[in-house]
């Protein structure tokens, strides 16, 4: 029986219950095609649909949307020239893009934190797993120390950092992606006595703030926040592993992004 | 009849027609105490809320909530330790605080944006002001000398870029605060035939992602983001100056922040 893609889609989503109104669907393609190879990433950016292709993939998972919304807008994209180029790009190809981002986070633990640790070589430090943050329990570096660290595991070229450089920290909060916003970021630090979080990315105005007054007062608080590919593209690679042991008759390439950052 | 907190509110937002809903609340003092001094900053952090009280102004008005949140959400913040000690302080210095958020945005010419394009010296570039951004026509300029001399202008250390750096720009459009968001700025880049916008903040997957996609499709288009204090600001320090002309008998006084982000 061939391997078709809604088998793998089954394979992804299969062992959490149903998501009502998920944003993981397959955003182009056909489920019942044969799986001739997978390509993953973070992003579905242009170059990493061209990569995919050129791969000799056929079916191409990523965490984030095509369309530069969560959900995807047919008003803010379907006159685009930017859009069209790369949705002609997609069906010149015949390529299926089934995004893998609900399902995910919800499967316990999830891969995205799972291969942020690992990346991060902390899975020994881990101290709590919650359903949406990890806790680690580090030797007390100070917040410069830890940001070389984990800039350097990462391959990072900078991070942000609110609060005192010099601040010791022990107890390490980790929230990947969207979730560095004040209503899961502030009562996730109080209520573990957190020293340091770690962040995707979150408005500016809010948790960032929040750090700033704490450090100000004197308190050995601080963020670092890597940036929202930056903290959820290890999983994905760590998903492309994955998929590679489970099908090892199948070529599995995992493509890497740049920063959508430069610093100025 | 002495000049009450109530009176600079209602000049400050009489000239609007009233907003259902505002987060322009008085956050802390009383409407009808004597104004002895005012504080304007863009952020009500605990520095700023030292600050003020030390200058001896009894009204603080700033742009960004206490709270860490847009609306004030008391179950985020109400046992909170650093929130508790903010709250400690001005209740015992009695100063007033007030959000000068919604109807000065709503007001036209919204001083914000007009106090980003005199910051920039860019008011002789304005091509077309419209309710919610500004567009401008440059000399032609590459991306990465338009964005030092952005960061030179408004004293900034860094700012973010995505797309191609040598790209010319000749039509800019700017989106102050958290207007860079991908239901904004896609439409308006893509109608208004802009080069390079010029933003305060909004979600890494969104508009950068749409910038990242135009570029590698070739095309010269390209995104600053400065962060969000980084773009409003500069409004903020203009209305300290308009109170100056109109309370001539008051001391005013302009609060700077320091950039909330340091880039290691």
């Amino acid at each position: 029986m061939p391997l078709t893609i809604q088998h793998i889609i089954d394979e992804l989503c299969g062992t959490v219950p149903p998501i009502a109104n998920t944003v993981d669907i397959l955003m182009a393609g056909q489920p019942d095609v044969e799986v001739r190879g997978i390509a993953v990433s973070f992003m579905p950016t242009y170059e990493v649909v061209e990569q995919a292709i050129a791969s000799g993939a056929n079916l191409l998972i990523t965490h984030e949307p095509l369309s530069y919304s969560h959900r995807h807008e047919p008003a803010l994209v379907e006159d685009d020239p930017v859009f069209r180029k790369k949705q002609q790009l997609i069906e010149d190809s015949g390529i299926a893009i089934f995004r893998y981002h609900d399902y995910c986070h919800r499967k316990q633990p999830d891969i995205i934190m799972t291969g942020l640790l690992a990346a991060l070589n902390w899975e020994s430090n881990l101290a709590e797993m919650l359903p949406i943050a990890a806790i680690v329990e580090l030797p007390s570096m100070n917040v410069t120390e830890i940001a070389a660290y984990v800039k350097q595991q990462l391959g990072m070229p900078f991070l942000r950092l609110t609060g005192n450089p010099a601040a010791l920290c022990k107890r390490v909060g980790i929230l990947v992606g969207y979730r560095g916003g004040a209503s899961t970021a502030i009562p996730f630090m109080r209520e573990h006595a957190l020293d340091l979080l770690v962040v995707g990315e979150g408005p500016e105005w809010e948790t960032p703030e929040y750090i700033r007054d704490a450090a100000f007062q004197g308190q050995a608080k601080a963020l670092l926040t890597l940036g929202h590919a930056e903290s959820e593209e290890p999983g994905m690679r760590a998903l492309s592993e994955e998929l590679k042991q489970l099908h090892s008759e199948l070529p599995v390439e995992f493509i890497p992004i740049q920063p959508i950052f430069q610093i100025l």
